[in-house]
C-alpha cells in the first residue's frame, strides 16, 4: 500500500465518500488509488473553481465533507475563491493539494510555489505531509478538523513522493464530536432580554436555520415579541410551507439599517454582529444603532438547537410555534417579462424538497419573500461574496441529493466565472434546472457605483459594467458543454419551459432575456 | 482629485496605458476615474484569469507592464494562476487589488480576507496603500518595481476609501533603468570554457531569445562548437526564417537528459540550471550529468545582449552568425488528419510577424521544429505550468500588437480553464486565430501517469483524464461568446479554413477533431 492508497482508504473509512477533482501529474498516484481502494466517488471538474464550489454544495447538503483534489499552487489558487465562500458558509471541506516530490522542491521547477502561503488565508488548518508514513494520519487529522462544528476547511498538501512511497497502514479516524453546549449564563441572559419586552431580534444563521432549530425559535417568538431574522447570506436555509420562516436581513445597506433601526437588542444565534457588506461613503459599517446591545446566545460552533430549546422552555413557550398559514405560492407570473413575474412562477412551481442555489444577485432579491409559501425547500446562498459559485454549488448539492431537484437561480455575470460547472452537471447527469437571468450587465455594479458615490459613469466606466458587446448566448454555451437549454422572452413561454425543465432528467438551462 | 484619479493619472504618466479589468464595488472609483483621466485603455475580462493572462501577453509583446484591476482577495485568487505564469515568464505586471475601506476591514465582512497573504506567493512586491495621499506614490513605486529588469510583479492593494478620499497630486514616476552590465569575470570565464572546445551548451531564455541577442549568440556559435539551446518554456522567443534558431530543450525528462548527456559545460544566459518539470520515481531532478559544470554568463536581470556581444567580440567571432538557410516551410500537410500534418500546415501558412501563443501541450511538441523555417514570428509559451493561459495571453498580445496576427495553438483541456478569454477577443475584435486540438482528454496526463509509474489506470482513473463524456463543442462555446468558428475533420478542410481564418478580421476558432 502506497501513501496515496493509505490516504484514500483513510478518507473512505472516515466517511469521505466523494472527491471532486481536477488532478495533474503530481496527483496521479492518488487518481490511480481510486481504482484500488473501493468506496470513493470521484467527480471531475474542468476548472478548480468548479471542484471547490461543488465540494461546498455537497457539504452543505450532506452535512459532511467531500475531498477535493487540486494540482499544486495554481490549482489551489483557481479553487480558492470558492473555498473562501465555503469558509464563510461554515462549510466543511478537505482539500488535497498535490505538490512536487519533497526532494524536487528545492529545484524551483516552473510549477513550484508557496502552497502553504496560498492555503492559509482560506483554510482553518494547513499541513504538508512529510512522508508516505504520515500521509494517512494527516488525512485522518484533516477529517477531524473539517468535521469540527460548524464545519471547517482543512488543506493537506501531498508531495508526490509521499503518495508513491510505501505507507504504514491507515490513519486513526476521529470520532465526530457534537457541538459543545451553550452556557447557562448565555441562555439566562437571552431569557432576561426577551422577558424585558424591549424590541429584540434573534439574528440567525448556520444550524439556526435548520428545521429543528427554527421550530424552537418559532416557539420563542410565540412566547414574546422577538423578531426572528436570518442573516443576509446563509449556507443552508430550510424554508417554505409549514416551517417557521424568519425575516431576511436585506443586502442593501439602507434597507438593512431600516430593518434594525428600532431594535434595542440583537441576540446572536450562530451569527455575528451585523455589518454592511461593503463600506459606503457617509454610511456606517455597523448595521445596528449605537444604543443597540448585542448578546450572544450561541456561537456557530455551539449546540444551537439545544440552546434554543432550553431558552424556549425557560420562557415557558408554547409547545408549538406559530406557523404562518400561507399555504399557497403566489401563482404563476403573467404579463410583463421581468424579475417579479419570473419570481412568482419560480416560487409557485418550486417542487417539494427542491434545493435552490441562489446566485441571482440583483435579480434574486425579491425571490426570498415570494418563496415563503412555496413547497418546503432548502435555500443555498453565496456567503463570501466571491461570485462564480452557483453552477458548481448546484452540481455538488445534486451529487449529495440525487433524489431532489436542484434549481439554480443564476446571474449571467457570475455564471461566466465558473461556466465549466455545466459540463460536470452534464457528465454526472445531475437534475439541475438553471435559470440564467441574462440582463447582460454586472447589474449590481450599476447600483453599487451610485451607492459609493463615484459620480455619473462615463463611457469607459459603463463599458466595465455591461456585458452586451457581444451578448452571451447561454443556450449555445450550455450546448457546447452537453447541457440542453432554451431561451425565452415572455412569461407564457417561461411558465411552460420551467415546468417542463423541472421534470427533465439531467441538467437543463433556461436563459431569460430580461 | 481623489485617490483613484491620482493613481490612474500616475499610471498613465508612467507609461501604463492599458488596464485589464474585472472590477467590483470596491473598485468603482477607479473605474469612474477612467473617464476623468485620459490615456488609459480599459479591457474587460469576464473572469480574472483572463485579466491577468492578458496582462502577461500584453507585457511580453509591449515590453512594458499593463495594470490589472481585481476585486479583493477572491478576485486576486482567480487571477493568481496566470500571475504565477507571468512571474515564471519574467513578465512585468501591476496588479491593483481593491479592498474594503480601511475602517471597514475590522468588521470582517463576507469578502474580507488576507489579501497580502494571497498576493505574496505570486508577487515581487506587495503593498496596501494606507491613505488617499499615498496612493499615487505607491502606484509610482509599483511601476518602478514592475519595470525592474527583466520584469516583475507588483501588487498594490487599494482600500476603497483611499480611492474616494482627496489625494495630494501625482506620484513621482521613476526612470526606467536599463539592465545592469555583466561582470568582466563572467564574460572571461565563458570565453575560457568556449575556447576549451569541450562540449558546451549556451542555455538561453528571456532577452537571450530576442533577435539582437540571438544574433550575437549566433556569432559565438560560429566561432566555436557551442550549442545554442533555448530553455523548455520561454516568455517570448523570436524565431523563424533569417534568424538564429537555437535548439529547444525538450519537456519529456528522458529526451532532455539525452539532449544534455554529453555536455561538459552549461553556460546560463538568462536561464537557470535545467531541472525536470516534475519529479519521477527513479529519475533525476537535475537534467545535467553529475560531472557537467554550470557557469553563469548573465542573470535574467542583467544586460544579456551586451554580455553576448562582448563575449562574441572577445572570441573574435565573425561579424555575422551562420543562419540556417532553410527558406521554406515544410509545406501543407496532406493525408492523415493528425498533429504532424496540422503542424506542417500551420508552419507553412504562419504569416509574417505572427505571434504564436502555444498552449497546445502534447499536440504542440513537434511544432517548434517545423516552424524553424517559417516566416519570422514570436513564440509565447506557458512558463509556469498553470494551464489556462492561452486564450487570455492571445488577447493581451493582440491588444499590444493590433497589426500582427495572433495564432493560438490550444489544447482543449487547458482552454476550458479560461474559456471566457474568447469573449474578450470578440469584444475587442482582436485578430486571434485559435486552433483547438480537440483530443477530448488531458492527453498529457495519460503520458504522465505512465511516467510516474502509477500503474495501469482503472476505470475511475481514466475518467479523471478523459473529457469525452460529454464531448465539448468548441464551435458552440465560441459562438456563445461571439466568436465565429468551424470544426474540421480532414486536412483539406483544415488547409482551407486555416488560410481563410488568418485573414479574418477579429477572432476565429477552428476545432480540429484529432
Amino acid at each position: 500500500m502506497n501513501g496515496a492508497e493509505s490516504l484514500v482508504a483513510t478518507l473512505v473509512r472516515g466517511g469521505v465518500e466523494v472527491c471532486f477533482a481536477n488532478p495533474g501529474t503530481s496527483e496521479m498516484h492518488f487518481v490511480a488509488a481510486l481504482d484500488r481502494v473501493p468506496g470513493m466517488r470521484c467527480v471531475l471538474g474542468l476548472f478548480e473553481g468548479v471542484v471547490t464550489g461543488a465540494a461546498d454544495g455537497y457539504a452543505r447538503m450532506a452535512d459532511k465533507p467531500a475531498a477535493t483534489l487540486l494540482h499544486l499552487g495554481p490549482g489551489l489558487s483557481n479553487g480558492s475563491a470558492n473555498i473562501h465562500n465555503a469558509r464563510r458558509a461554515l462549510s466543511s471541506m478537505i482539500n488535497i493539494v498535490g505538490d512536487h516530490a519533497t526532494y524536487h522542491r528545492a529545484c524551483d521547477a516552473p510549477l513550484t510555489s508557496d502552497i502553504e502561503g496560498l492555503a492559509r488565508p482560506v483554510s482553518h488548518w494547513v499541513k504538508t505531509s512529510p512522508s508516505a508514513k504520515t500521509v494517512a494520519q494527516d488525512g485522518a487529522d484533516a477529517i477531524a478538523v473539517a468535521r469540527r462544528p460548524p464545519g471547517q476547511i482543512a488543506t493537506l498538501i501531498l508531495p508526490a513522493d509521499t503518495a508513491w512511497e510505501e505507507a504504514d497502514g491507515l490513519g486513526k479516524v476521529p470520532e465526530v464530536k457534537p457541538p459543545a453546549p451553550v452556557s447557562d449564563a448565555a441562555i439566562d441572559e437571552a431569557a432576561r432580554i426577551l422577558r424585558s419586552g424591549e424590541p429584540t431580534v434573534l439574528l440567525m444563521t448556520g444550524q439556526a436555520l435548520r428545521d429543528p432549530a427554527l421550530f424552537q425559535a418559532g416557539r420563542i417568538a410565540a412566547a414574546c415579541s422577538a423578531r426572528l431574522v436570518a442573516q443576509t447570506s446563509n449556507g443552508r436555509w430550510e424554508r417554505g410551507r409549514g416551517r417557521v420562516n424568519p425575516e431576511h436581513l436585506p443586502y442593501p445597506v439602507d434597507e438593512a439599517l431600516r430593518s434594525l433601526a428600532e431594535v434595542s437588542h440583537v441576540i446572536l444565534v450562530g451569527a455575528k454582529s451585523p455589518v454592511a457588506f461593503f463600506a459606503y461613503p457617509g454610511k456606517p459599517s455597523q448595521l445596528i444603532s449605537e444604543d443597540c446591545q448585542v448578546h450572544q446566545l450561541a456561537r456557530a460552533d455551539e449546540d444551537i438547537t439545544g440552546a434554543l430549546t432550553e431558552l424556549a422552555n425557560l420562557l415557558k413557550a408554547p409547545p408549538q410555534p406559530v406557523i404562518e398559514q400561507r399555504t399557497e405560492a403566489p401563482g404563476l407570473g403573467r404579463g410583463d417579462f421581468g424579475v417579479e413575474n419570473l419570481s412568482r412562477t419560480i416560487a409557485t412551481l418550486l417542487p417539494e424538497q427542491a434545493i435552490v442555489v441562489d446566485e441571482a444577485l440583483t435579480s434574486g432579491r425579491m425571490m426570498l419573500g415570494l418563496t415563503r409559501g412555496s413547497a418546503p425547500h432548502d435555500w443555498l446562498q453565496i456567503c463570501g461574496g466571491a461570485i462564480g459559485i452557483g453552477m458548481p454549488l448546484a452540481a455538488g448539492a445534486a451529487v449529495a441529493c440525487p433524489d431532489r431537484r436542484v434549481v439554480g437561480l443564476q446571474a449571467d455575470g457570475s455564471a461566466m466565472y465558473t461556466v465549466q460547472g455545466l459540463w460536470t452537471q452534464a457528465r454526472e447527469n445531475l437534475n439541475v434546472t438553471t435559470v440564467v437571468f441574462a440582463n447582460r450587465s454586472y447589474q449590481c455594479l450599476h447600483t453599487e457605483l451610485a451607492a459609493v458615490r463615484a459620480g455619473t459613469p462615463g463611457t469607459l466606466a459603463l463599458d466595465m459594467l455591461n456585458l452586451d458587446r457581444p451578448d452571451l448566448d447561454w443556450v449555445q454555451l450550455a450546448a457546447g458543454m452537453g447541457v440542453p437549454g432554451m431561451a425565452v422572452d415572455d412569461m407564457d413561454a417561461f411558465n411552460g419551459v420551467f415546468a417542463d425543465a423541472l421534470t427533465h432528467r439531467g441538467p437543463f438551462l433556461i436563459q431569460v432575456n430580461i
